[in-house]
């Protein structure tokens, strides 16, 4: 039996093609899950583009967020039952707590990057690196879950311990900012977007921010709505120069997740404003399985509708990948249906 | 009844006098403390050159860190008895926990900066801005936990939950990072301590440092010592481009509590590392009262013996203040006996 | 200038009497507050039957919760301003974190208990024994918060650390289960509530709860429902052998939350459950300053309407303490309007 | 190849033997592992006796804590290196963080319980219920860190955050509660050992302990001792009425870490100890491998010597059981050299 799915023969977008190969068999442990949605990150872009630093072993497949469904069972794989529905988990060896690794090689091996990826109709992994999909959502949405749901949750939940009654800001509407907005709401927040386009605001209103601001002057924006005390939690998507407004905005005693480097990969802002507010600026690179195990019993429990900006059919990962390019609200999701 | 204390007429050194004035009597809820030891920070220096961003009240006594024993309370004070013998706290109003502060202006006033300073034979403070000395310490030895110590410990114990086993590194051998040494040592920790001058590694590890190393590549001397795995928690004194320097050297999952500015007062480095590590930048300012307590109690329970560079007699602040120019191995203290 | 108070002249109900008494003034540090409501509970009748332990000093006035107006500001009182509503803290000296108090005679100074009580027109006490009352709740709203909303937000947020997709299960229908409803509603927790009528099932359903469940054989329910993974934080609110089943119900990591001791003074229960589980009993009285504060940005930023069973007028002490005997659906409070 | 084992044909001391069986080959994901040494546990002894509630498959293995080597991998085990020495895992599932169970079921399956036994010659397990041994003990000690060691540091440690200055106690002289002595110390804390035999209380000072007190009237020396404060943490080996008498020395805001139950199944106290003191019972069951890598950490950076009461030889089980039975000072351990 064959299959479809993605493959990349060399870097580069042009070098991204569908090919027919044959269905993989689970091995003692796996699981063969038939693909039924594939989100589709920021990340991927960059990995199709120059492999995010990786020597990828061409043909590569890339793709890291899937939903789909337990068709078949490796020996000795116990974990999910033939029909189960499932969703990918990130980073394959990070379960809960600690996670090795080495200062000097920091750890990062994920799917669709230093592991094959999940753009294809079938695929058979280890039982390990899925968890069961949320009862209430379907694949679409589901899919979502695995790498911008849970940056947000980890940041805000996991590492943030957010309380109701606390402030959050999220910079820009895309997928991990709107799942901030989402998870924040969920917890009783007070939370604040940030945004450059006035649609996208209203929208960001609609879905229960307290606050959607432009992105011009947000900084003193955000100091004159809370009377000077500044915001508990802020989501730094950004990165670079933004980071030190962000240190502005800021809290006392508040966090900073670092989670995006659009706007530049170096630290950047007044380290007096860390000293003084005794606040923390936090690395974040999604999270473990566990804290997506407690994501998923958060979307059940909330009835939380992840924010999809718009689908595409399996072969028009191009067309995703250019809406991509071009910034969406909320999510990208490919489905195999 | 007459006393002698310290005097800023103005901005500068030239500035610095001795004054004869009226023994001060204490209020409601204050009690009069007869100085015994004040130690010094380098945060002094900056306060008497250039009030460090603060209008300072002219005349203005300096200093933050005394020992002294009451010997009087105003009325309704009862925290201390006569005769008891007190440290003081460096930012009067942090109790415990949170503390109050705008983002826009954060929170710092501390003794000898927008409160009064304690470089004079007595002052009268309120009670609470006092703790219990440790038993174990002379005035000279327990002046320094004021700043010094606690600072070290709130980065170490009371914020990075030091575990024996962990592995911390401090940078140099001023009061802060000797006092980081002796406190990770306290709770069975792996201490590296860094160092430009041989003799001073030589004296670090005297005192339990585990490995006092070469300023010089000292990130790929960590590498090396801990087969890539990086230190747990490092106490960045330095700041500045060194910054860039501890987010290289830092453990997956660890902890730079930054403490000093002398290298550059903004952040810098790879933000890859902060993410990909899954780390944490704190923020540290001395710390509240409580974990002053707490240190007390540690002090007195493993008797550590803080690290005394130098004892200078009340009169020669000046020479005192020199050799916080050249920089001192652990501490500097002026004495009123 | 007069006003009216209760005060005890010896324990038991038939000693409870209005006085006429002069109105306090503020001292320094103080301030002086018009009472607007008070809240019951369930301590204040055991302080008025026989002093829950402690020897009163009568006359003696009773009460913990009130919420009110600052009317006027002693010397060096400078925490709020004339005109600004508070409402009080039911441990003046617990601020943040630890507290005072030894082993043998542990803590327990609360108003209207070792300290003076507040079923007066007017109080003068210090300002720190004060928080800003919420911007969302009328006075008889807010004065609940003092003892019971705290109770519940301590338990479930302050230490029990809830988050989205947790579930809850508070006992009953008092004014500390039903906090610990909303609170627990307001992070996004699936909550259960038990109660032997029906009527009240049906109100708390009304108010969020996802599974109101019958009192018999609530242990069994929960496990039915639970699909025998049981529930993550339970407000055990009755104790004695009830604390029994409690550790039957509870998860795996589970906590639970000791508040009440309505069927039993002593522990009872199988200890197998809580090493098996890895669970944890912790005891609760009531909470911190800063807590409270959490919970009054809490209220206002969700809305949450603490349910008030009944209002009194304050000469109706006497028959709002008969309800209070017979249980009530949320809080009991007395009016000064 | 054929290699010896202890096998039950049945409960009871009396059907324990030595078995002739066929050396294990290792299956995918396993290492065969030839034993060096097998501490033995109180555990072990009741399911010797009983199967501690466990229906055993006979001929059943029993015995948890091995120190060995790894001699032979199965296919795809990358975790160790032929040579490598590790210690054995207690609970084979549970990683790190939360583990899985209900609370209808609680978790317990333990080796050499609901899984295979060690006291073997050479034992063929999945390589994941190994960790590295520490460097710088010998395979006797190392092998008492798999249950004793890791018990008391999980409590003191993982779960009660111990800090230098903290006070310490642990009731007797067993196998966890000197390993709770010697964690402590590491950690700066100053610590309580309760004994009735004045020879015991000798040797815990000998090895560190502060404070070696009798069991009689130990509650009353902890708050002579204390003036009054109390414990921060406790060890309650004995469990039952014991508890009652924990929950009276334990200080404000401390914790009870409940660990065994030889003198009661079942809780015992006074409710109000542990609410007006805001403390907290903890139940504390062994711990998660993760929590064993940071224990081996810390053994070989603190040179701690676990405490061996008495080395057996292999086929001199019995006579180390009737050991337990008698009660030891640390560890028994039988050794296969």
């Amino acid at each position: 039996m064959t299959m479809t799915r993605w493959e990349m023969t060399d870097y580069g977008r042009a070098n991204l093609r569908l090919a027919c190969v044959p269905r993989p068999e689970p091995r003692a442990g796996e699981v063969l899950v038939k693909v039924a949605a594939v989100a589709l990150n920021y990340r991927d872009k960059l990995v199709i583009d120059n492999g995010l630093g990786t020597h990828l072993p061409f043909p590569f497949t890339p793709g890291s967020d899937l939903a789909g469904t337990v068709v078949a069972t490796g020996a000795g794989a116990t974990r999910f039952a033939v029909g189960e529905r499932v969703i990918s988990v990130f980073f394959p060896g990070w379960i809960d707590g600690s996670y090795a690794g080495s200062a000097a090689n920091p750890p990062g091996a994920a799917l669709g990057g230093n592991y094959p990826g999940v753009l294809a109709e079938y695929v058979a992994m280890p039982e390990d690196w899925f968890v069961a999909a949320p009862h209430s959502l379907d694949p679409v949405a589901a899919s979502t879950l695995t790498c911008a749901g849970l940056t947000a949750w980890f940041a805000l939940v996991e590492q943030g311990r957010l309380k109701a009654g606390a402030s959050v800001l999220v910079q820009g509407t895309g997928g991990v900012a709107l799942f901030g907005l989402q998870i924040a709401k969920a917890h009783g927040a007070t939370v604040f977007v940030t945004s450059g386009d006035a649609a996208k605001r209203e929208r960001a209103a609609a879905l229960g921010a307290d606050h959607a601001i432009a992105r011009d002057g947000w900084v003193e924006t955000v100091h004159r709505l809370t009377a000077d005390r500044g915001v508990d939690h802020i989501l730094d998507i950004v990165g670079g120069a933004h980071l030190a407004r962000s240190l502005e905005a800021v809290a006392v005693q508040g966090r900073i997740a670092l989670i995006g480097v659009i706007d530049g990969v170096e630290l950047a802002g007044a380290a007096r404003h860390l000293m003084l507010k005794n606040a923390v600026v936090q690395g974040i690179r999604v999270g473990h399985r566990r804290a997506l195990d407690d994501l998923v019993r958060a979307i059940d429990a909330n009835a939380i509708q992840p924010v999809i900006d718009r689908r595409y059919a399996f072969d028009a990962l191009p067309a995703a990948l250019d809406h991509l390019d071009r910034g969406a609200f909320g999510k990208i999701v490919v489905t195999l249906d």
